[in-house]
């Protein structure tokens, strides 16, 4: 996923090279079409359960209309944190997310460069120390101390190659980018 | 959710305040009962679609068997992004993260202030220029430029409370940490 490679690479890993270099093609020539927008709704539910729904988003000039249903997934404490566990914690999503975006990026990133891949598995581990979000140690940070992703790839390509898909992906990975180097996050509130 | 209030409130919006309270008072006995660890499973599929598995964690000086079943995710980018739609870009998860993290907290402190709430509801955007992923332009950035929550809030108690409800729980979120703060990322990878 590089605007300098060839285009002319085949379909493979399940990606549509071919119209993803349209694709980057189509975005060099308008480069408007490259702003998007993404939501997403949440409701509480009940005690640290609450449920969110996602998806319309804005993007290439326009208001997506390609989902046809929500995508919905409950959040939740567990029992051990005063919860009642019906759905995994909110910073375990922040683990799915760079688990997913990495290996996205990755298949593209393969696509792009002509390696076909065989499996491409991952795990994501992150430490977080609870006495700062329960307000017992003020030197603790809230949030995790540090996450590690342990990859597992296996592709027709030697290893080097393989371990270069995976530093591509970073390098243009959205989630990475953010996790690493934070955002600003504005919060509005209506009451009544 | 605070070390100071008075632990003597009532289970109040389906927050168990008592045993909240508890936990607390044995975390402060304790304190490496506060050290967490979250995971996440991911297994490619196809093109931009893979799927995480959560389930597992270790908290409170032991490993969790709380979760009986496997919490599962796909993620993958829409047609527009050349991919299935088989799931929300990874980059939606966030969003979903900081919504259920805020709104969980959010319940807990109203519970440990002995506000009754209503309705808790919000919608989270996040603006990506996709210039950046793309390669496209080295000056724009790859993750949100920007992320944006906005609550709606009703409970048995006057706006500056309900209000007050948001800043405690942003103080103390996890994921807002994260999200804001940034925290370090490391990667492995095995082939073969």
């Amino acid at each position: 996923m590089t605007s300098t490679t060839s285009g002319t690479r085949p379909a493979l890993n399940g990606v549509d090279t071919p119209t993803l270099f349209a694709t980057l093609d189509a975005v060099k020539a308008s480069p408007d079409l490259a702003k998007f927008q993404f939501r997403a709704t949440n409701r509480w539910i009940s005690g640290t359960n609450n449920r969110s729904t996602i998806r319309g988003f804005y993007g290439a000039g326009q208001e997506d209309t390609s989902r046809t249903e929500d995508f919905t997934y409950d959040a939740d404490h567990p029992a051990v944190l005063v919860g009642t566990g019906k759905g995994p914690t909110p910073v375990e999503f922040l683990l799915h997310a760079i688990a997913a975006c990495l290996t996205a990026g990755l298949a593209n990133v393969a696509a792009a460069r002509g390696v076909a891949l065989t499996e491409v598995s991952s795990t994501v581990e992150g430490d977080i120390d609870l006495l700062g979000i329960l307000g017992l140690d003020h030197d603790v940070r809230n949030g995790y101390q540090g996450i590690r992703v342990s990859f597992r790839i296996r592709g027709d390509a030697p290893d080097e190659v393989l371990r270069g898909l995976v530093e591509r992906s970073r390098a243009r990975s959205a989630v990475y980018d953010v996790l690493t180097n934070g955002v600003p996050v504005s919060i509005d509130v209506t009451t009544g």
